[in-house]
């Protein structure tokens, strides 16, 4: 056990996550300098706040506990820990949140590291419509089965409906919590934490233990952008906590996908919103998250087209005839071949085939179109 | 009468709407030069079908016989006529259709180009949703409050919705058509044409008494693109009509726009497209096409948000109180005051305040949040 691991485990307890300055302060002079420094301070004020909680700091009893619960604590530098995170050093300060964690309380049988090399974030509303939580588990299941892990916050809508899309799928998901990592944020949703720990990870910034606040919602939402090659936000209310996720998103230079919806349904305003105001990718469907996640080139999309009709086999002057063929009033041959600028010999074959298709009826010595055609 | 005028009402009954080779001609060379060319040709080859077709012109005639019928026909130059559609000349032939008309039959009491100094066309699929429909009409609406014309095509679905809406708000609106301005097409929309006709203006490139034709609808799609300073798709399948009027209005650097619709819904499915692969603007509403289509600066958006919630009248104390308040286990003055980072005393009236707001919950000694603020 390093000294290290042991002072960032102390100050995890100590201050709440995502405190900008004290993660500027360890990054620059390391986790021990700031623990010594503070302890220095508490000495000169020994009834102060901070000496009363150094002294229920004991992180080598901490991490033992936590062991015990199932949980570890991971730093910059161990294997498991998500290079990615770094990107928070340098990212500007979000409703006063911000900086690389001094680490993460992960419980599950999963790698985090490994999860996180191709993710992407699932967020939205937890009073979701129920087109959108088909369309956050669909798309959640579909990732999954091509490789990628979805990263969500186990809340109730579109959050649980993206951990339960992967988990359908049989792959391993992160669940990233405001409350410590052993507690359950819904209650309601202990079962389904305990499904996701199972292959993939449930995560938290906060110790153990410790409860839900507005704070550690707020810097937990960063860590699921971070976490996360782009974030997909499929609904999301005016007011919702989604879009301060697809704030860091963009803060972090990740992709930023929104799922469209209704515009009389306010669960869309927020996505529709930020699809205007912030350049969101506008997705529709799994295969175009993968277009806009993967490095250029690597997953281009084929766009989706109607089913191929008769019309797509025609040659060019079959069209051209076609084209010029009347909706209402039957034209003659030679008045096609006037409208569309061929021979009479290419208008007569070109007429036989639009015929035995049946993209042309006759009316008398002339031909027009089927009713509805145009 | 000069006879410029006449040649163009000439050519306009020999060629087909849109002839990107004969527009281009008579650009350059001017329609009396062209048409003299023409009837050069024929004389050299009598039996010709061009031959035929020159023996039944005779423009004057033409003109007087489409005014019995309410129509007059304006010719770039004349003070009716859309300055705009110069833009024409210059842009790329999609599907072999292009160049400024010869130009336009109108009818109705309306002045084409006064109506179309502010114009946003609005198409969109002829099998529409309610949604989409009630989408078209209140834009459509709204839009004609502000001052601006509404043109379309007066197709089913969207474009009758659109020509709906600004009638219902007394405003002139223009009717773009396939067939001859004198025609309706579809012919349940007869009496809309002749509302429409009443203070707006029923328009088409085509010769009076012209049937529809394919070719017929992709030239009249780039006249309502290039009328209109910028295009709104309310609903568009991935074959639809409007998809091509959408290429037009990208390829003469007017504004495109989109409202989003449900993923499961087929009638969006083109707009999702047009939003992903050609940059149209995402709309809700109104005020966003307004923003759109306007001069930059003239029409800024305020955001819409929620109603006012009692958290926006809080001082930064308070709030920094509220957001360390946990959600499920009270917490004590003591480590609210730890975790907010402020004093006993801020901490205490923080406190009285947020529990006359109902914001916090008293539980024991401690505080908490009611139940789902988080």
């Amino acid at each position: 056990m390093t000294s290290e691991r042991l002072a960032r485990v102390a100050l995890n307890k100590l201050v709440e996550p995502g405190d900008p300055r004290l993660l500027r302060m360890v990054a620059d002079r390391g986790a021990e300098a700031v623990l010594e420094a503070l302890r220095h301070e508490a000495m000169r004020h020994s009834s102060s706040g901070l000496a009363a909680r150094l002294r229920t700091v004991h992180p080598e009893r901490d991490l033992e506990d936590a062991g015990g619960r199932g949980l570890r604590f991971v730093i910059p530098g161990d294997p498991e820990w998500p290079e990615q995170l770094a990107d928070l050093s340098t990212a500007g300060t979000l409703t006063e949140r911000g900086g690389t964690p001094l680490g993460l309380w992960v419980r599950g049988r999963g790698d985090l590291g490994s999860l996180v090399r191709q993710a992407v974030a699932i967020v939205g509303s937890r009073s979701s419509t129920e087109a959108g939580t088909w369309a956050a588990a669909d798309i959640a299941h579909q990732l999954s089965m091509a490789g990628w892990t979805v990263v969500s916050g186990a809340a109730f809508g579109i959050d649980q409906a993206a951990h339960r899309g992967a988990l359908t799928a049989h792959r391993p998901t992160v669940g990233v919590l405001a409350c410590g990592a052993d507690r359950a944020y819904p209650t309601a949703h202990r079962e389904m934490l305990e499904v996701i720990a199972r292959d993939g990870v449930v995560v938290s910034e906060a110790p153990p233990g410790a409860d839900v606040t507005k704070i550690r919602f707020l810097a937990r939402n960063r860590l699921i952008a971070a976490l996360a090659t782009g974030t997909l936000v499929v609904e999301a209310a005016l007011r919702s906590g989604a879009l301060n996720t697809a704030s860091w998103t963009t803060m972090l230079n990740r992709v930023l996908m929104g799922v469209p919806g209704p515009i009389s349904s306010a669960p869309s305003e927020g996505v529709h919103q930020m699809i205007r105001n912030r350049g969101a990718v506008v997705v529709t469907r799994a295969a175009e998250v993968l277009e806009a996640v993967s490095p250029m080139g690597e997953h281009v999309l084929t766009e989706r087209r109607e089913p191929p009709r008769p019309h797509d086999a025609l040659t060019v002057a079959e069209q051209q005839v076609l084209d010029a063929v009347p909706v209402v009033r039957a034209a003659g041959a030679t008045s096609l071949a006037r409208t569309s600028g061929l021979s009479a010999q290419q208008v007569s074959s070109a007429l036989e085939r639009l015929l035995s298709l049946r993209l042309v009826i006759r009316e008398g010595e002339g031909y027009r179109l089927p009713p509805h055609i145009a």
